[in-house]
């Protein structure tokens, strides 16, 4: 273990766990939800904004941050915590995912992936030791190894060479790191003496590969390990088994992270798989887009049925939007186009999602979580209430 | 006076008037600046922010209330505060100004104005009752008459004839309130009976018109007198010396508004000529595109200079955005598109508005207003400290 990461399971119930994690600017509780700060600022949301709904982690997005304004800056203001003005923790993607979504702007060597600004068009080079380089002067809490992100559906063939990919760019991000931590790679500039670096564990949809770069992940030793490649358009019970089988795999005694996932009823069923960790763009992206999250379901506000409707987004809610705000005044904002409405329908996806984090943590440590389970699915997942 | 509104003139130094208000929904301090929330929204501001700001009372722009999401709506909902879920004062102007500026697609008749609305060209009628109506239905603590907007330059025929409308217009309008306190109008479905309005000094830059108009005003009786159809594009020494010699002419023992302006020059610069109420679209919008003031003069935070400055907007300030993040900071959100930069910078930038205003008063409350006048116009007045 590095200086400044540790994690302490602290209870289960059936395969649910209930933990937290140390890290250099604290604590974080887990099952926990990381809001999306893709330029180093969850989007319409203050920090106090998300202090308030419950966030005690974010997630800053390498790709997004390097271009602009770039991580030789970031570093000289001394780190991503200091420079964005969040003093709590903040974990950062490799960049890797951004690169891969670039589609005929990048082109991937087993030395890395080369690709063209979607600013500007600028050639880049993004090698694993790259990735660990740039996550290590924004500073973050926990970087992510550079992974190879598979697209769905992925022939077998195409899942297993991908996966020995990643497999061999982890263990040059371990190695890099490393060296950063020995002081032998010191003119990086690193802000964060504690930070710490999670596997990915690949293989698409098959098992069996999903265990070798799990095990493979095991072996070259992380604080942490994610499961990445999934929620890429796969068929849910098929996402809802590889994370089963895939969790069972991982050590009990570190942290096990969900990337890029999910509906509130994904949260809940992974949890119940044994996920700790989540991030979704979902409530912050919905949430401009008028989709609200609520206790009953969705609710889309810009629906005629709200323009008149004085009750609150979700009655079982207190963020300030649903102590504040009616459904009437929320439309109308919204069809107005003021760029409050985002900022109102953000604060309150965000606090339903942390609410239910927090729901889950109790249940968990109640040991009542199948029954929350039970109940949050015939509730808060229906997908709409609108027609 | 109506039930629901009083003014007293606490104290004076020189010109300058120390004064508070009462109306049914709360006390207001003058001198007084209302942040402009145009379609029920002080744009990027959630209303806490506003109070935590020192906004005392803002501004709704009825023609764009009347157009969406309508008065009737407004009105079933129990009136603008209810809807809007502000519990504070609020002023409506008349749409007039907003009617005015729609060039080619309104005409003016004595009966009132013809207009197509910007959203979808539908035809509408806007006559001074109208426009009491419409403001009695959203509830307003404060309504304003419907008046002539004059452009800058208007010879003194065009300027004397769009006065004498404008007196008969503001006739009918105190004729349709008085309906509509009496109970003879209780159809409108007034929302706010302790509502005041307020009569409106036109006449351009001619000073015995604007005597004129002022006198007429008085003869008609209102709860408070504003003066419109300046900060137009004329000189500023011109302004400062219309108001002078108008505030001059208004009675004493009832506020003075300045519809529209303005600087931060301008309010203190006014105050010290007899006003007391300001509103303006400036810090509000300027916020949005990046400038910010300060107790040092004007800022774009967009220049390059401030990349890497870890200083605050204002060392002066104490708002959330200048306790919490640096120029570098708010530099990077603005370039990088984040909605989050319009809602800090619209934060410092009323701050700054509303914390002057509380200097102004103190200082007219200590009869230090000169003093204060002085070093003001030398420090916070500076156009900008980019160049």
């Amino acid at each position: 273990m590095p200086n400044g990461f540790s994690f302490a399971l602290l209870g289960a119930d059936g395969a649910a766990r209930l933990g937290e994690f140390r890290t250099p600017h604290g604590v974080v509780q887990t099952p926990a939800f990381m809001p999306v700060g893709t330029q180093g600022s969850v989007k319409a949301m203050r920090h106090r904004d998300l202090e308030e709904a419950g966030a005690q982690i974010i997630l800053g997005n390498t790709y997004h941050l390097y271009l602009r304004p770039g991580d030789p800056l970031i570093g000289r203001r001394g780190g991503l915590h200091r420079f964005i003005g969040w003093p709590h923790p903040i974990l950062t993607d490799s960049g890797g995912y951004q690169v891969f979504s670039l589609a005929d702007r990048r082109k991937i060597t087993e030395d890395g992936a080369d690709f063209r600004s979607h600013l500007d068009g600028s050639p880049h080079l993004l090698t694993p030791e790259a990735a660990v380089d740039i996550q290590a002067r924004l500073g973050s809490d926990i970087a992510m190894v550079l992974d190879e992100c598979l697209a769905y559906p992925a022939s077998r063939d195409e899942a297993a060479h991908s996966m020995e990919r990643s497999v061999r760019w982890a263990a040059r991000c371990r190695t890099r790191l490393m060296e950063i931590r020995d002081g032998s790679a010191s003119d990086v500039g690193a802000t964060n003496p504690g930070q710490a670096q999670f596997g990915i564990v690949q293989g698409g949809v098959f098992q069996d590969l999903r265990d070798q770069s799990a095990g493979a992940a095991i072996d070259i030793g992380f604080e942490g390990y994610a499961i990445g490649g999934l929620s890429v358009g796969e068929p849910i019970d098929l996402m809802y088994a590889v994370v089963a089988d895939t969790a069972r795999r991982l050590p009990e005694g570190q942290p096990r992270y969900l990337m890029g996932a999910g509906t509130p009823a994904d949260l809940v069923e992974c949890v119940a798989r044994g996920i700790d960790m989540f991030d979704c763009v979902l409530p912050t992206r919905n949430a401009r887009n008028g989709q609200l999250f609520t206790s009953e379901g969705r609710i889309n506000i810009k629906n005629a049925r709200y323009a008149e409707d004085d009750g609150p987004v979700d009655p079982a809610c207190h963020c300030y939007t649903c102590r504040t705000h009616s459904r009437a005044y929320l439309r109308h904002l919204y069809m107005a186009g003021e760029m409050t409405a985002g900022a109102l329908n953000t604060l309150h996806n965000l606090s339903f999602y942390l609410d239910t984090m927090q729901r889950i943590r109790d249940a968990i440590s109640f040991r009542t979580f199948d029954r929350f389970r039970q109940e949050f699915l015939r509730s808060a997942s229906r997908l709409s209430l609108d027609s």
